[in-house]
């Protein structure tokens, strides 16, 4: 078990732990999931709120931490639900979405996660990963969670990231890039350690 | 000009500030405003908001400050736009709203707000005001700002809040509510100081 290290996951969301427990896999980093509480702040930029999260709750945990934040931003509507889309599809669902987008020609949108990870008396560090895709004029398939049933992403084949397997989506996610920065750098820095 | 004290909101919103003002000119108070960096959380209570950007605020710049935080909750959409309004008016605007109300009948909704103050190593004391009210099925009126043209107070004539002069505003909002108990507050334990 040499190398193997733990790295607490500081969230509440079993769909999105499970993505980035299957990316540290390969790595020499054990994620696991801690469900405990989190300060987000209201901020444009989801790399702003993951550090402040983590930077708080090592301190706090004496812990070292991930804490990730993603959101959807859908061009035509000023990046709406963007930092606060987890609020937005627990009160208005896909289908509020569809409501807001029903008479829109123009539906770029992109998928955006910031994980930042912290460890007490440090700054904290974050890696982003972005993924372009449309909104699609209805609801499809029962995979992923969130907006995935709406989210077509560019580089696949036309199917919602709800339509995929896990390791499907986990190819291109924003998720997926985002940790796998943040694996490859905790390798990276914990040489000769 | 004995009595006449200085209170620093917290705050970039000058129709908001000139509201409060209004309400606190009668009492031993000047409120000023300070436009400088604010932490706010995201969270369901607006009250949680309000009291830890107070407190983190007063420690910060060594200031006796309030911190206001309002929000439009609309039943039939789960509170939505709620704590993000704001946010949610600046991607949205009044018009988004009542694209998602446009097959709803049930339209009642509430303001409400929370105004914090706080003193340098103190902890925060929060006052709310609320106003209970129903989304009109267009925008009517050119006073107030954010959401005021869609919402029909419950206790008005039928005029949306933009329909309304300030002072005709102020005696029933949620933000005259929250601040004539704050100042009513800070009048009481002043007394013999």
């Amino acid at each position: 078990m040499r190398g193997l290290r733990r790295v607490y996951f500081l969230t509440s969301n079993r769909s999105k732990f499970r993505e980035a427990a299957e990316i540290a896999f390969a790595s020499d980093f054990r994620l696991q999931m801690l469900s405990a509480p989190k300060i987000e702040i209201q901020s444009e930029d989801l790399r702003e709120i993951a550090s402040y999260a983590a930077k708080e709750a090592a301190e706090r945990l004496r812990l070292e931490v991930v804490v990730e934040d993603a959101g959807l931003f859908i061009n035509a509507l000023k990046g709406f639900p963007g930092p606060y889309s987890s609020d937005v599809f627990k009160r208005l669902g896909t289908k509020g979405i569809l409501t807001l987008m029903q008479h829109v020609s123009s539906r770029e949108a992109r998928f955006y996660s910031a994980a930042a990870f912290c460890v007490p008396n440090a700054n904290p560090k974050c890696f982003a990963g972005i993924v372009r895709g449309r909104i699609s004029t209805r609801e499809r398939g029962k995979g992923g969670f969130g907006f995935d049933p709406i989210f077509i992403p560019a580089m696949g084949d036309g199917r919602t990231f709800a339509e995929m397997t896990n390791s499907e989506k986990n190819r291109m996610s924003h998720r997926a890039q985002s940790f796998r920065k943040l694996v490859r750098w905790l390798s990276s820095v914990r040489i000769g350690t």
